[in-house]
């Protein structure tokens, strides 16, 4: 064997072992009976314990370093100069972790991990802030390992989305807060629709049979598709052409379902376009957390929430969901739009979760650049809340407690939300000027004709493009919030009046 | 670490890879797209390859012969006695076979699997007879290395229900079958129940619904339990405290439906209930397969088709199930006792069922015993069912072609279905003799009382007592068809007059 074949062995193995974890994981989430998830969470350590095994052994770190000699790396495709390159830097950094670190690590951030659900159950930021203060203080000496040249926040940010900086965050964000938040004080002294036609009892398997049209509405190529129910919808790749989707079905509020199963649908239709050249490589892997989050916002918000996304399929609605049959197009439209101030993230509609993102951004900045003292942060939480959105937490737990990813140390993840947002802006402007009015294609029920646009300049490419290098080569411009502003604005004049 | 914690930590490793194969299955028949089907099966041979080799290696096979060791194995606790002693023997028998003739019995049953259902889709015989002699010829050279000293039939029907033999079942089959033509002649020639009523369209999650139920009334444990659709019904141990059941729903006919979820749930409360101190270990591996359809079969056809069963639940049933509010309890159970001659093994009534088995049993040993041609089987096939049956199959298709089992090479297992009907008519003597009636304990609601006499009697001891041994123990006396005759005679007399 070549060196490059047995790298491609142990690679070809590793793809394997992520198989049984990922499987694993599915079925704890969706199948598995309570019984059984002791267990299951055993299996799952043990082939996670593998993959670090090998996937960190001095034998694959030697292969690569081999493959990066320029030689041998000239001789390489494309697909393994990248794969090879990633790996190379990955496990360089990986290397100048000191192992006692970084046990004290995975313990620190585990422990918080464990403290969070309770304090939040119990409303209890006390109970939480020294194991934070903890994880922050790890997660700052651990960046230093990996990237010792690099600011810490940009580090974080970074690794969530490649080539992207404070610096230019604080650019975007400044420019979409500064119109946000008096566009929402102008919509928010409009009158507002009325919530309660939209209670109505729905089973949830004809929820999931809307749901399932939708996506294949949408593009999603059903032979390489599953779906399930979970407790909170995400969305996961078991294995080459093997793409699932997961939904909670409410069943006195089907909305939150149908933009949970475009959402994810959207992911899944990135995750399931990558070329097939890069199965079981660096480039089939899409780690650039805000060009994923732009996938499955484009479907969620920009297509999703338009009303001409549903007006070829309104009447296919209408026979799977018969209880819709006294709702006009034009209700459930103005329902799926509704503008409402709210505490949490995860329930925002499209305009204010902005302001939910930019919230978070501020305090992680004001965390790692300007070391903010723990003991503090509920008050910035709550007097951020009543600057951008005016209103004020009574309680931790639907404030600065709600959200799960600071317990389990993804500081620099939430940006990636709003950056997939301001991406999308950009790529309306890009599909409208190659393919004309994103209404008009809508309306003739081409939605296929974006999501082929998409596939082709995005999704094919896996993670071998960083976002910057998408929006270079489709948009040809600088990364600016200004094309989301005016979607923004046209939108909900259109609307709000 | 000592000897026994070296062996232990690989068992538990060996686990871990059959949680992985187990689950990969099962995701294969349930919830895998299309799609994605070429990479499971990568994967399931990726990991089966890796047990293979780990099961296998020099390396516990020297620890085995180290524990087995008179001193070293005195100091083991009766558990890993077991283990290790099962553990040597396998070992043993499968070093004396080579590993070049191992490769060709591979391939030639690995062929002959794959021409079987075009055989059988062609109706073919004389396709799938080339194929079907060399897997004789290959089983018989497997099983002559593999225990030189044993008569081929013998070791075959062994390694399915170890410690039974030929002699056993000529004598056990040749008691039933005197019996059972002629009760079966008189009970064709009287007037048979009207099926159309019970043709009726039932949902597929109404169908599930009650299938749960039942199962949950049976005794099992719900919080260690699973169901899912698929084309056939099966029960799998995913992992220990971890037993999912299958079943296919047909619309028009709840009755299949119904009498698959009593009987895998017959096996998944066997495997449920063996003592979790076998966990890992070769007593916690049921690979008595008598023993394990004695349990599906006693839920199925002696707990299941008694009307006694029904009362407590028909009102729940009908909750469930209101197509069935003009059917009566007793039209009911005369359905589900209908008598009937007909071709197909799989959906046979339980009395004609055993001649089914007789008939594949006969030509089995002609096979083995007396050398029959191969050529001349279908000849054979259609000559027993008329003596037996008193039908002759219009095509191999729906004769000698119907089951899989000889064409993965699979011989000896068929006696297992009948043997474990035989078992049944003991354990029933023995259950009336130790808690009264069956038909009172029924009829009271308390069928757990049985569920819990079959598992301190039979389930909690796994596989670590021979079918024999739980005879012996249980009945106190030798294996005899006599009560399970006495049990038809009886059950059929009422219902047929």
């Amino acid at each position: 064997m070549t060196k490059l074949e047995e790298y491609k062995k142990i690679n070809k193995e590793l793809s394997h072992l992520a198989h049984a974890v990922n499987l694993m994981y599915w079925d704890m989430q969706t199948t598995a009976p309570d019984g059984a998830k002791e267990r299951l969470s055993e299996s799952i350590t043990y082939f996670s314990t593998e993959i670090f095994k090998k996937s960190t052994s001095d034998e694959i770190y030697k292969l690569v370093c081999d493959l990066s000699d320029p030689i041998e790396f000239d001789k390489l495709d494309d697909v393994m100069k990248f794969d090879i390159t990633k790996a190379k830097k990955d496990l360089d950094e990986k290397r100048r972790i000191p192992a006692d670190f970084y046990e004290e690590y995975v313990k620190t951030t585990t422990n918080s991990s464990m403290i969070w659900p309770k304090a939040k159950q119990t409303n209890d930021y006390a109970l939480y802030e020294e194991p934070l203060k903890k994880t922050i203080e790890a997660v700052k000496k651990y960046q230093k390992y990996k990237r010792p040249d690099m600011e810490v926040y940009d580090s974080l940010i970074d690794q969530f989305e490649e080539g992207m900086d404070t610096a230019t965050i604080d650019r975007v964000f400044g420019e979409l807060k500064e119109e946000l938040v008096p566009l929402l004080e102008d919509i928010l002294s409009k009158p507002q629709p009325d919530h309660s036609k939209f209670t109505m009892f729905i089973p949830a398997h004809k929820q999931a049979e809307l749901c399932k049209m939708l996506v294949e509405y949408m593009g999603m190529d059903m032979n390489c598709f599953a779906q399930a129910e979970t407790e909170h919808p995400f969305t996961t790749t078991i294995a080459p052409r093997d793409v699932r989707i997961t939904n909670h079905y409410h069943e006195n509020d089907i909305i939150q379902p149908i933009f949970s199963a475009i959402h994810e649908g959207g992911h899944a239709i990135f995750e399931q376009n990558v070329d097939h050249k890069y199965d079981d490589t660096a480039g089939g892997q899409i780690n650039l957390m805000g060009l994923h989050e732009s996938q499955s916002r484009f479907y969620e918000n920009i297509l999703g929430r338009n009303i001409n996304f549903w007006k070829p399929i309104w009447p296919k609605v209408l026979e799977i969901i018969p209880e819709f049959k006294d709702i006009t197009l034009e209700e459930f439209v103005r329902e799926i739009n509704h503008v409402q101030n709210s505490f949490i993230r995860t329930e925002a509609d499209e305009l204010t979760y902005c302001l939910h993102v930019i919230l978070r951004y501020d305090i992680e900045r004001a965390i790692f650049i300007d070391g903010a003292d723990v003991k503090e942060l509920p008050k910035m939480w709550n007097e951020l809340m009543e600057k951008y959105l005016h209103i004020t937490p009574k309680t931790d737990a639907e404030g600065i407690l709600q959200d799960m990813h600071w317990s389990d140390a993804s500081f620099g993840y939430f940006p990636s939300y709003l950056l997939g947002s301001i991406y999308d802006g950009m790529f309306l402007e890009a599909i409208e000027k190659d393919l004309g009015s994103i209404d008009d294609i809508l309306a003739a029920g081409d939605i296929k004709k974006i999501t082929k646009w998409l596939n082709e300049n995005i999704h094919q490419y896996g993670s071998t493009r960083t976002s910057k290098e998408v929006l270079d080569a489709v948009c040809h411009k600088e990364l600016s919030a200004q094309p989301l502003i005016r979607y923004f604005k046209e939108k909900y004049k259109k609307i709000y009046g």
